[in-house]
């Protein structure tokens, strides 16, 4: 039952492999240096389910990635008070590699564009913290979100330093306007080792559900920040986290997300689902090429868009219960509302984790008003299955919402109007 | 039972009623007299509920509200391509009386900002439409948002056709640069016309509502626009909607909007509701004083944020039915989830349109993880008239989510851990 | 004599005839339409002398070129104070067509953008003058700049009005400022008219000098406008005349100048010369691709710049004496200083208008410290033509300013390096 | 006779001593710790005559003064291609402490702003040159313009270089681009010793003289630099000089120009005079409060604006010869054109140097058409010390340039209308 996402997410991946425009990020050996062909997509639910093809257990640097988290942990240890005072919330309309401080104070304008995320990083852990214990807080924090002990990479870490030219003017004129209050060399090595920590895809989507989640990571059930904290981080990714292509990302893909130069990529649907995919070449924004072709397939096969109404994961199954009885008794799964991604997945986990009794079983879709594409062929491969486990399946779909259902090799389902006539049918079996 | 939220908003309108800061819009007289001391909120829930206080049936100009309903209406007349290849979707970062073309092409950066609502205008309607057929039309797409039949205020709108240099300097520069086809005075006429049309608080709440449910009218049952036209409307709204304090709005209140110059502001929380209030004075950046002050409100009381994990709206209710028998029936309503504004409207109106046989009745949270403000009143006032209806009334409440209930005037609840506790408590009441 | 400097621009216009790049201004057909081979350069010095060579005398419309005039009358008929409060002095840094209001006031950055220009056309004449009147005084000052009765092109005028949207939209902005309080429509039309006016090379290059000679027309001897306008006019020229290339004018030309999209081209030299080139297609700046070289190579090879030291053009010519007596007797030019093109076209005057009777002359060079090519060149045609005239002629050149002298067909120079020692030379000549 | 220059300038500084606005330079302790009342005011001639009056030999640090000398250097030493391709010449129409870099190359616009003098400093000197070599380059550079040994303030030096955050980021931004290519640190700390070497008013003016002289130290007579290379540097101190409000002082004021945060203010005139005035307190633009106000001064006063058709200095004496012979003898000093301040000079020390052994003296004012407030005093000033030494004043003055001249006491001067009168006046005078 587990196959029906991953082989999705293969089926994109295989889609978007072709695509090999875009170049590596060539500013330090490093990143140049990587294999480009790099591919993988990962999803992890906010229940702790984690969903993944390609290259998703390949360690890559987090780089600016690292901004929404380290954000984050600010916030928690300082409070919104002294952060919002230090870094603002403002589109900047910029490329990433823009200063954009506001005129007067110099306030970078928000945490993704470096002089914020460089700002970010002094705030992490409380004030008086010597450097190095600074990076290891941060360290501990984005451990803590991905749910497992992470680590830098020290080869990239120093020759980034070695090319921190211009971070290094950003910190210098941050502290120019007492925004920085400490050496601005120390803090640019501080946030270079931030970003040289070492993810792989699939700690990405778990950091992306952990924000989804509230704060509190799925699987190792941390609360690693507050709800208004994890509002607070997504609201500021969804206006601040593609850069100067904003305004298309929020429109067409609609996700809170962010991106990183050695090619990874995170959106994250509040109460939903964390998302991660990488592939090293970058666009000219310094997005991932084939990481956003990913996300806007994500969004429109699975109806992830923030602006969508929201599929009510937790419901979707409004009743699961048995009509009538004996050799008769028919177990109907009574779904409701618009059932996108993370509906469907409650739906094969609610099947994969009974065991029913009865012979018949009904999939009753009359409450149902809206169905996506990967939903629709994740509650075919719910009929398959219980075929195989020998049930016989009614698919109640009075609007024809799944219009000539083709379950596929080894599947069988009949169409019916009612949850009476699943019933007739099913009693109309003759077994031996 | 339906007073709950109207005196929610009486008390927050009152809270609000003394800030007498701010200015009336004074660039044309008819602005400039209006009463400034008008005050007035409405909820719509996408169910098509209405609720209000204050001043929710004065009608008053629609002015920049009219923009992302024109914005709908020419995506869903022409199509998102041409739409898109003459009006942007980037945040312009700038205040709302800035041009903010694009270079060189001459494209508004977006629908929001005047230059993008007066080319949007022009987009209205099938090409080759008579500039009085188009103000027809958008007319009429106004009034199917509004569910109700909507008129110009002709003063206003002549008054401001004399001072609209600003708007004309905007029209000619979009001819120049052939983002306009037509005479630029006559789109302005046009557009200075869907600027004028009255409307009232509620009609707005209505709108926005129409935006939340998919593009559909919850009171008229209307398709006006289609889901995708929603999901693009209520995407720029949250990106552009508030000018340049875009990124405070997006972080602190969290709900799409869109805010007029004769006072209006709208909020749409998709699959949930929409808000609308009218206060005339204005702030610096052109919103309503005490419109941003109630919207905070209302988001943080209410867990409106669109990066709040959304209240499942439809199925807070898991299941309400009916344990034991005779006597000892107690009637049970068992909720889950997150409970926000949207999800206890439904639980009033589950209570409210049944009539329970039985004297025992429990309301179960076991399955609930949080509970706003505002929704946790609501489910001690239906104790509260549950009580006064002769109901024995028991919260299951095993996590002291409503520590110390107190449903007020005449109610009355028992708390308890386990719905069995509930049963044995009702058992033992003695009765004549 | 006369011929020194028209074989000069004639040479110069043969060495950029070749250069056919650069585009017609092509957004009105009249324009469009022009001959793009015609050109022409003309000097006009501020004693009232013209030298021309190529299409001098074909007219066109003067466009840009009437913006610093215009100013110069706005100066005249208000006075320096309102001129000021309506328009700014500071360059723009920016390119033709931007707008570029001052923040806050919508005051125009300078009166060489469009927007500058047309609210200085609204402050020409006294105020209150009608439409059509202001259009006369126009037309009147820009013809006693020109020192004959110029007039407009009604067919470019028409066809420029049809295409004035960009304008248009200016003059709309400006008067949303009350920088502008006529309707737009028609001061857009009388700035239109302004353009239209048609002018020749000769009548740009007397115009040029009547700002180059302190107001006064050097031809017609008219004060057109005071020595302060005239200034003021100069100023701006010299910061803001050539767009967004200010600094590569003013360090490489170093002339106040001004261009129009007709091909047209001046410049002012304070105190010394008014030039003008006529060649219609134009760079991506909108400046004439020849006009820019011609000026490029008059100011290297007369020492035009405004930042060399001014060759003190009165006084080149320290004294004109004789020494000795009878047949001994010695004709003395002694020149002082550094002789660029106005001092040495004061040199030829003084010889050409004096009729020495002594057959010795000497040129004497011993005070002179610098002298340019140009100047050069009119020194050895003095001599030439003296030679031809029966003069024994003597260069007194100590420092070899002018080495291996060759005054060409039929001249003849003897150099020496002490007055005395042409008067020597003068006395041993054998005569009958 | 020398002493009517710096009586005017006396005055001068006497009225401008009572404005007390403006503020220290704060940034750094040492400038903050200045004498706010030090005031003086030099001209320096390119004939190298010093006036002055106030603290002209009050030493102070050259700060952004040394800025247009630098660059200067840096010409000379690599020539005008390398310099140009790192640093433009375009001005930037922002506040000095703006970066100002051009988008993509990030070249600084202007050498004038701080990014542009950074480099301009790692410009001086040929290639490969050691950082302390570099700075031993640039002391003696400025020290040849002053004509005296420079040397820097280590306290001031040392202090700066503590608060050089906002340079630190310039240098590190420009080593981003490549624009630098060596330790973004070294250069800063040699730019700041730069700016710390100490210069008195004196030595300004006789920098700013050596500009307007051609390159050429008036007083030591040593070619500092090329003739074009002055020519650039003043092009670039009239567009680029005074920062943001480049535009008022080019039409206000007139004279390349340019000033320094520790209170110095220089103008260069060319064929002229180099102006310096010192005054610590400045304008929120950073420049000197009173020595913007003396500058304003000096330009109308004298006549010294750069759009003023030039006073021809060398020749304004026409002829200074005898009419007349024994007791009838007339010196006649026949002046001629416009006569300003270098002008007067001329004749002051014409006067000066020549022991006239007639008692009759005339000056002879017939072809002059117009003489400047500080000349006029100064032509009376000769008169009255003729007077003094026993000659016969005759003013020849037939169109009351000077009317009711009075050259005080103890001169004495009768007006004339021609030579003929003064030499008929003189022969009449009866002597023992």
């Amino acid at each position: 039952m587990r196959s029906v996402i991953p082989d999705y997410l293969a089926e994109a991946l295989g889609d978007v492999a072709s695509d090999t425009s875009g170049e590596l990020a060539g500013y330090i050996p490093e990143l140049a240096a990587a294999d480009p062909e790099h591919l993988g997509a990962a999803f992890a639910t906010v229940q702790g389910e984690v969903y993944g093809a390609g290259d998703i257990d390949t360690e890559f640097t987090i780089q600016s990635i690292s901004k929404p988290f380290a954000y984050a942990l600010a916030l928690s240890d300082r409070g919104f008070a002294p952060v919002l005072a230090s870094v603002g919330v403002e589109p900047s309309g910029e490329a990433f590699n823009q200063i954009s401080l506001e005129d007067g104070t110099g306030r970078p304008l928000n945490p993704m564009i470096n002089a914020g995320a460089i700002t970010t990083h002094a705030l992490v852990g409380p004030e008086g913290l010597k450097p190095a214990e600074r990076v290891e807080r941060v360290t501990d924090g984005l451990s803590a979100f991905a749910g497992r002990r992470l680590r830098a990479d020290e080869a990239v870490c120093a020759s980034e330093m070695e090319h921190a030219h211009r971070n290094l003017a950003i910190a210098h004129m941050l502290r120019g306007h007492d925004i920085l209050t400490e050496d601005p060399r120390t803090v640019v090595d501080g946030y270079t080792r931030q970003c040289s920590v070492l993810v792989t895809a699939r700690d990405l989507a778990m950091m992306a559900a952990t924000l989804a989640n509230r704060g509190v990571n799925p699987l190792t059930g941390q609360r690693v920040i507050t709800e208004p904290v994890a509002r607070q981080v997504l609201s500021v990714m969804f206006t601040c986290g593609m850069y100067d292509a904003a305004g298309d990302w929020a429109t067409q893909v609609g996700i809170p997300a962010k991106s990183g130069v050695a090619g990874g990529l995170i959106g994250a649907l509040p109460g939903q689902i964390g998302i991660a995919t990488f592939s090293p070449r970058l666009d000219p924004h310094g997005n991932s090429v084939r990481g956003v072709s990913l996300f806007e397939r994500f969004s429109s096969d699975m109806g992830l868009h923030l602006m969508g109404v929201p599929a009510a994961a937790r419901a979707v199954v409004r009743s699961n219960h048995v009509v009538g009885s004996g050799r008769n008794a028919l177990r109907v799964l009574q779904l409701q509302g618009g059932i996108g991604f993370a509906g469907a997945e409650r739906i094969v986990r609610e099947a994969v984790d009974s065991a029913f009794q009865e012979v018949g079983v009904a999939v009753d879709l009359t409450l149902v008003y809206s169905i996506d594409d990967v939903a629709r062929r994740m509650v075919l491969e719910v009929a398959r299955r219980l075929t195989l486990d020998g049930h016989e399946v009614h698919l109640v779909d009075p609007e024809s919402l799944l219009p000539d259902p083709d379950p596929g090799d080894g599947g069988r389902v009949t169409v019916v109007e009612t949850v009476a006539q699943a019933s007739a049918s099913v009693a109309s079996i003759r077994r031996p």
